[in-house]
């Protein structure tokens, strides 16, 4: 039975992750931390759980929930996440972290976008980029692995079949994203309430959000060119969900777009969680809401010789929390897939 | 490993079964009948299934399915499954109805509120209501259980308690209740449109909701005497949730909120899926959307001497597709919480 | 042109008046405050108001918005109200209150539910509860309206026929209702958070609403007895929108639908804003929201001689900020339809 | 008093011109055409109209309506009202349509996106495309206006400032775009069903939806060349609201951010209905929503050297019924804003 503790339990990413561990018989969460809630029942605070998770979440103390479990799963704000990780990995913990701490390659492109000195530098090159589809090998032995953000996972699953197989052109990038309002996390600002979000719809963080140079960092190293993409992300009035449109330049018009279609099977032909549609279907966030799977659709435009990819997942599930589930099964050695099959819900 | 057959597949409380049965691995889904979507795939109906259910619908045809399968749930609308039903009992097969056409004691009731000549009057002696909390040992050897309604497993599950006990009066019960929208179906009825439905908030049904009757038919039963209730059902703007909230009179002052609370707690002490709440705390459809429990808060209005009680569940859940799953684990031996024990989604 | 001032004009009744009365003929909105606004644009707070009323707000200060205004609407929280309005009715102002402050009759009853000692207890008596289709000509001369709950303005124009004439008892009446969250105010406290409310629906403030006692008043005063009732108000996962279930016992049989119907049509016959719909039909809250007026549907339940009463309003509308304009309407000696006979948007 | 016949009148495009008619006091709705409804009152389907505009629906005769009307709006389906408008321009009627009929100045384009003969291509070079902020004085003295479409409006008057002074290339733009559910019609088609559009998101239409020829059409008009764009539509859970967001390729990079906004501000200072935002905000569809009103707010990507420009409004306001009054009021020499100048409803 593995012991996992949880540090920022009581957010929605960690809640989460909690529901999708809690009945496990593999897996025995040993310690929920949270500053706000401590001395709570978990079930309290989510009383969806009331009956399967009653545990009492506690303040974060290292000393004692180090004692307390193996595997750590943060999910922390940044900046907070670099400076509680080097003291679990120094007790010899291994970690999945799900802020943006330890995703960048180079700190100064990490210190640049999210205007913060980072706390833990040295531990960069150590963290392995929790994207099983393109890192699984090292996820499996890393001590600490970043798990993706949200956004950037909709949207490199979604571009990496074409650039990497060459038929687009890594310049003039186009991506349009819409996230569901649990993407902000469980926030009590004026902007997230009700009554400000029902009904409406918005653009936000235009030409400055702080994903954008972590989807640019991943697809330069698919295609080992200097990537730059125009990604404007925008708040749609659902709960969980996230859907990427990627605009793209077809290097040349030989492919049809069945010879498309192909490629984007091929490149995902083993993987258990990316489905790819038939072609001219398009995903909706539906179909992917609770569970770990991508779906991902392309049409080719014939006219401005564009393809057009559209990639979905719930930003709490592959976006985040079972991504980081999915990482954790394979550091483990479990299978991969444990937990993680279901389908969401349809409504 | 059991083989099963879902007619009327495709419908909200049809495709619900197939998600909860599709990945048991003591349960195998056999036959997927749909008319509407015969030679379809199960997955191209449901595209959250793509990869999870991929079985082609098939036309209603009573030799071929019966050889496929042991036991059926039929989710087929009132006067349908009364005369499809008669032919898999005949062929020996066990069946879970979802209609109401075997949900009532008497036939004249059946046919007074559903304005329906019943086509299999025989067989209603032999049915058994599905609601385990109160015929559990009837369900386990039953040949046919009929599911209950989502009005009245949600209505009756609240006020079970109090009338048992004698707390409250049989007389002047007012239940005011609230459906999200899948309780109408999978239809395309303007009605049900989004843009006529978000938003908005309306009582619909008063005074000759067909779930009258079975709540009445089923609170005289467990208090001895009859029992009429004013019944109002309300649409809400939500896909999945049912809430009730029963005003009841008590009979005298001398109990205290803490005694009922306890007469609660101890009524359901070993059922596994209903959740009473801390005395004053009132349940939210968000604590069960997804899931099979039932969440009911005791409130004591002392000013009036009235009890009111508040439950909630998934009208999808047990109010139907999970509840439908639980009798299926009683009848077929297995564990009942097997596959039915997590939470749903918070959000 | 009549000068309006709009105290806590940044909440959402506030902002609400401020739409209804920015583009008016015949008034002008020469104050708006707003303590946490103060010194920004009206217009950066609510953008829909760009370049319609882009007025700054202002910090209160009795002294200057005084000479500012001859007519005050004060959005305030209750206890807040209580002392700010003494100052303005002493240099002569004529103020519509929207607070619970002045709605009462009795100290006490105000003192026992809001729990608070009431800060200017000699006022109540000049108070007029500024409900037009009861008191239409107290409000013309009045100097202080209290503008009414939305609760109660939607119970008690819904039971007020039935009572006045006699025919249901003023025992045992039992009122379920539900809002939408823009009535708990402009808050951004977690409960209200877009992810905590989307696809939830709940009861609340069950067996202690302070609109409970505004409600038994004046039902009281309509039938001359002391009027109990059961108050179970409900959140629904709408921005805008109330609607009240009333259930009544019919006190004869001799009373035909027909007949209670015309009751109704005859109470509210000259009454511009009140739309009896035709019998059997019930309103739906999409029928009013935006609007100021009131829907009512009655139901006439034979079996049990109860006569369910169902109400419609917009808690923004009828159930505050459009009838604090018809108040105001009267009390100028406008036209008392005047900026109020749109309907609102259907979608 | 103008009066004004509706043809179509019962859709949603046809209702909310109802709504903004139904209380001027210079023009009448003496006929409402819907073969649906005929025989019915207008408020029977729209209950929010009741005892504001309850006459009678009727069938569509062509002898009967133009007897009744001087103006008219059709609001019909493409194909419908290319073989209705000739009758009523033979009888000297003046007509507004909101179909795609008359909207392209070649027959070929409309035939190629539509992929229908079209009925009346003669009256093509007659129509004046019903933009009023780039065909003013053509609307003035036109007998046939075509209401422009929503995306084209919402893309058009987003791009046009930009593209006109020549800041922008004409080359690669991309725009992705969201409506509201209301821009499908009042449909009954499952799709359309709340529990499959709510807490749901996706694309449509890529690569061949019928807007992206009238955005050609008309940006090339406004820049000479010949423009082709990447048109992406979405649909989002919304009843009401549009928002596009334009990805544009600046030509040099001496233009400041302010200089570009100043350009913005320019091109529109005199249209009583377009509001720029100030530099680095970005619309929201709630400002719009229910309004005239189509708000305009422009970031540059200093990074990648691009002008991103964001433009909501309401589809059934600005994108169809409200632009439509607002052509009518111009056709017919009204005051221009005559009845629209309302924010519609920030909730």
């Amino acid at each position: 039975m593995l012991k996992i503790g949880i540090i920022g339990a009581t957010g929605y990413v960690g809640a989460e992750i909690v529901r999708l561990l809690a009945l496990r018989d593999d897996i025995k969460i040993t310690a929920v931390v949270s500053n706000s809630f401590a001395g709570q029942p978990f079930s309290a605070v989510y009383p969806s759980l009331r009956g399967i998770y009653d545990n009492i979440c506690e303040e974060l103390d290292l000393d004692v929930i180090s004692k307390k479990a193996d595997f750590f799963i943060t999910a922390l704000p940044h900046g907070v996440s670099a400076s509680v990780i080097p003291g679990l990995l120094e007790k010899g913990k291994r970690v999945i972290d799900h802020s943006g701490d330890f995703r960048f390659r180079e700190v100064k492109v990490y210190e640049k976008w999210y205007k913060l000195a980072h706390k833990a530098p040295d531990l960069i090159s150590k963290a392995v980029y929790g994207l099983p589809e393109l890192y699984r090998n090292e996820i499996k032995t890393a001590s600490l692995v970043a798990d993706p953000g949200c956004y950037p996972t909709c949207s490199i699953l979604g571009i990496a079949p074409a650039l990497k197989n060459g038929i687009v052109s890594h310049h003039d990038i186009v991506i349009n994203a819409v996230s569901g309002v649990s993407g902000a996390g469980r926030k009590s600002d004026l902007p997230y309430a009700f009554c400000e979000i029902d009904e409406n719809f918005k653009a936000y963080g235009i030409a400055n959000h702080r994903h954008t140079p972590e989807i640019e960092q991943e697809l330069s190293l698919i295609c080992g060119k200097t990537v730059l993409v125009s990604f404007t992300p925008h708040l749609a009035p659902i709960k969980r969900g996230m859907l990427a449109t990627s605009c793209l330049n077809l290097i040349n018009e030989e492919l049809s777009p069945a010879d498309i279609h192909s490629i984007y099977e091929d490149y995902y032909r083993n993987e258990p969680f990316v489905r790819i549609l038939p072609l001219w279907q398009t995903p909706e966030t539906k179909y992917v809401a609770g569970s770990n799977y991508i779906d991902i659709g392309i049409t080719v435009d014939a006219r401005l010789n564009k393809l057009i990819v559209v990639s979905a997942l719930d930003n709490l599930g592959k976006g985040s929390a079972s991504q980081a589930v999915q990482a954790l099964n394979i550091m483990a050695g479990f299978d991969e897939t444990k937990g993680l099959l279901s389908s969401g819900l349809y409504l």
